[in-house]
């Protein structure tokens, strides 16, 4: 996906989970898939903070739908580890957005994954459209 | 919830699940939520083999929402099993439906969990209605 | 599962839970399993208040594993909802303990979800044997 | 993670999948994370019907832990839709092996999602190690 603004100052925002029993799978450790649950919560911590909820940016009618997903699991995270999800918006095009992120146990600061997803913007029938102009105004760098 | 109707010959099915890797948690078991699941499966297949699929049902305007969950764990299941899943409509009344399930492992027999679960009949608002007609001849004993 | 002892002041705690865009369905609700899920973090967040996380008593050579679950859905729960679990002991036994869980939208105090689960405490061969004494201790009500 | 070894003739596999109402979500379509789910479906029964099973890799004391994660999304998979996961072994390095999957709608045959993942083979303790023989065997072409 072509991202045609790749951000310089990039927005970014950290938050918080704690590992959940039903996370965890039978070697012990969380379930990979489970990261990029944490992916998504930690998108909606940001847009939140940037002004502009994925729920209100669904009320106003766009979906913001996955389309590409890279990831690298780097240790394990373990049930009621408090884990630190830093997220940033590494750029976007006309009608996607790009995240990046990087899970890290708090205490120790341990890295344990990282990645990046990129999501189109499509309209209420999943047809492609621009991204929300509110979104973009969130995007631009504060004075 | 009342069931006007508890069932004599209540209509039943047969469906196996093969347990996957991430329905296990950290006590190397089906983590018990899956079982929820599993439900869901029972019955989707039961009502196929009645000659209404759920999504046939919600193409129909009719919405079918858990509202009562009862179940109990009798001994674990593990990554890779085979279960067989038995379902049941125990009884109905104008907007509601109650199923029961019984798990157990395939191979041995042994019984894993069983449950009932009551669902509510909702159109799209969410607001109660009769269970559709095409269900209810569905649920006829057959001559 | 017989509750030698039902508590007369029983030890509860309230623990908040924003709701994950992946725990909706397609009718646009919070799909009830993850209600299990709701209710593993609100005991989680109890035990960890009474002074003995789960965590420590895994470490220990203790499992709670759920053998019983009732639970009620009176409304729906919908994405990014901030939801408040209250949890209580509601008895326990030699060797099990039965919680009791009220999910409500902590800004309207709108009732979600009610029920009860009894987990069954079992040693590392997922024999039962009985419940910690540091567990018994924390649940003593204080002077 | 280097993979010294390429296969011309790669092992592969085909498995269905129906998808549960419990994998979709607000969007009315299958959460993105659930397609990692299908990949491990994926490569259990590729590996089954290349006569070791992951179950059985585990017993004999081998893990294999998901280290890398490619995926696109190309369309919408939804509710009840029967689908098609195509597996196969992309490569192998001493500790290592790669997997390559397709997922499409098995009527219409329209590319849903396809991806690749890389696994790292560990022991009890989460060391890296060399592939089980067996495994390897596995892998070879048959005459």
């Amino acid at each position: 996906m072509p991202m045609s603004r790749v951000m310089k100052k990039q927005p970014s925002h950290e938050t918080h989970i704690r590992v959940r029993y039903q996370e965890t799978d039978q070697m012990g450790v969380v379930y990979h898939s489970n990261y990029l649950n944490y992916f998504e919560i930690g998108r909606t911590e940001l847009l939140r903070t940037l002004g502009l909820s994925y729920r209100e940016i669904e009320a106003r009618g766009y979906l913001l739908a996955v389309t590409e997903i890279q990831m690298k699991i780097h240790a394990s995270a373990f049930y009621d580890d408090l884990l630190l999800v830093r997220t940033k918006v590494e750029g976007y095009g006309p009608a996607s957005i790009r995240f990046q992120y990087e899970i890290s146990h708090r205490e120790t600061g341990r890295e344990i994954a990282s990645g990046s997803t990129s999501l189109a913007c499509l309209n209420a029938e999943k047809r492609p459209q621009r991204l929300p102009k509110e979104l973009l105004a969130c995007l631009q760098p504060k004075e």
